[in-house]
């Protein structure tokens, strides 16, 4: 039986969706290890729309599934739909819609909250004891959700402030390398900073979303 | 010295743009072997948007480098002002934004002209007998551009009305599996079938990419 994995995307572009390397690395590193994955996603406008070569805000909407059907080349199901009883586990990418669109901590801090949908996947994926996967800034959806669970996460390189963050959030912060997974065992989450890191070679976001996915893996 | 590609992008997703795996992997393996690479996209907008998810037509305009930036993450100069002189090699991941943007093949069929900028690019490149790399639909780009040239070029398995095309236009077909690549050493060309070939796995789209980053590269 092969294993099935669930990722979840917003959008398709670093700045108001998903990251697309992280994304695409996340969907490389399944298929080499012979998994099977399904991409969702809320079948919502996301929080904004920026301009990736300026940095200035956009005017428009996008939704967040057709945006991401760019990345899975069309095979994005809506995440109302994903059963986590279906899946072996479940890999968040990161980018700014992570801190956008999965939750609404890039505008409210950590007294954010995460989407119905996204948190209904991480309790089921949760209870079931189903390992979860996140990058870059996603672990921060999952300190969000899991408030005061003590988890142990990476957001990168030691910096006070996302440390403390988590601290008030009740959770652990384990400084990591790009090419590093944080790995808690207990709570079945793995984690691995990317482009949290500022301006990493891209082969090297590569080397620690393959080993997150390996990790992963290896505990279902 | 560290090796320099340049990579012509036209937009972000397969259905109007650069295919995304496609771009994503040629970045990674040039990064991996140690070269510097600069995207450069035309300022200008796509031919079309389309819903990825759908397939059907949207309304708006997006411009082609302004979505490329989704992809190289805000590092994409103006396709006018790459200059062949300071670079080692020209890399053109496909999608069907290579068929509609760089030019319209899509629309026109061998009749088609491949636009000012991108020939003023394939002129620069193999004057200077600089490697070209082609990848998926892209190398129709070439097909178009160096017509009666008698390339040697791959669109994937062997089929029957592309292999007339690439013959009416003057050059020869070689099929290839999605792990494969079609080396002109005469011409100084690489091609690789990737998404021609249907619903290919992703890491096998990455291993004949990462194959033509490195036959590129040993050309240089």
């Amino acid at each position: 039986m092969k294993k099935k994995i669930a990722v979840i995307l917003c959008g398709s572009g670093f700045k108001d969706g998903s990251e697309i390397h992280e994304s695409v690395f996340t969907l490389n590193a399944l298929s080499e290890h012979g998994a099977d994955f399904q991409c969702f996603a809320q079948d919502a406008p996301q929080a904004d729309v920026v301009d990736c070569l300026s940095g200035q805000a956009m005017s428009g909407t996008r939704n967040q599934r057709v945006e991401s059907a760019r990345i899975a080349r069309g095979n994005v199901k809506k995440l109302s739909d994903l059963d986590p009883a279906q899946f072996d586990a479940l890999i968040l990418p990161g980018g700014f819609g992570a801190a956008k669109n999965l939750c609404d901590y890039a505008f409210k801090g950590i007294s954010a909250t995460v989407k119905p949908e996204v948190a209904h996947a991480l309790d089921g994926f949760s209870k079931l004891k189903k390992p979860i996967g996140a990058i870059c800034i996603a672990p921060m959806v999952l300190a969000l959700h899991f408030k005061g669970k003590g988890l142990h996460l990476t957001l990168g390189s030691a910096d006070a402030d996302l440390e403390a963050q988590l601290k008030n959030l009740g959770h652990h912060h384990k400084a990591c390398k790009v090419t590093e997974i944080c790995v808690d065992e207990a709570s079945r989450v793995v984690s691995t900073p990317a482009y949290m890191h500022e301006n990493p070679a891209i082969h090297e976001v590569n080397q620690g979303i393959t080993k997150l996915v390996g990790s992963v893996l290896s505990m279902i």
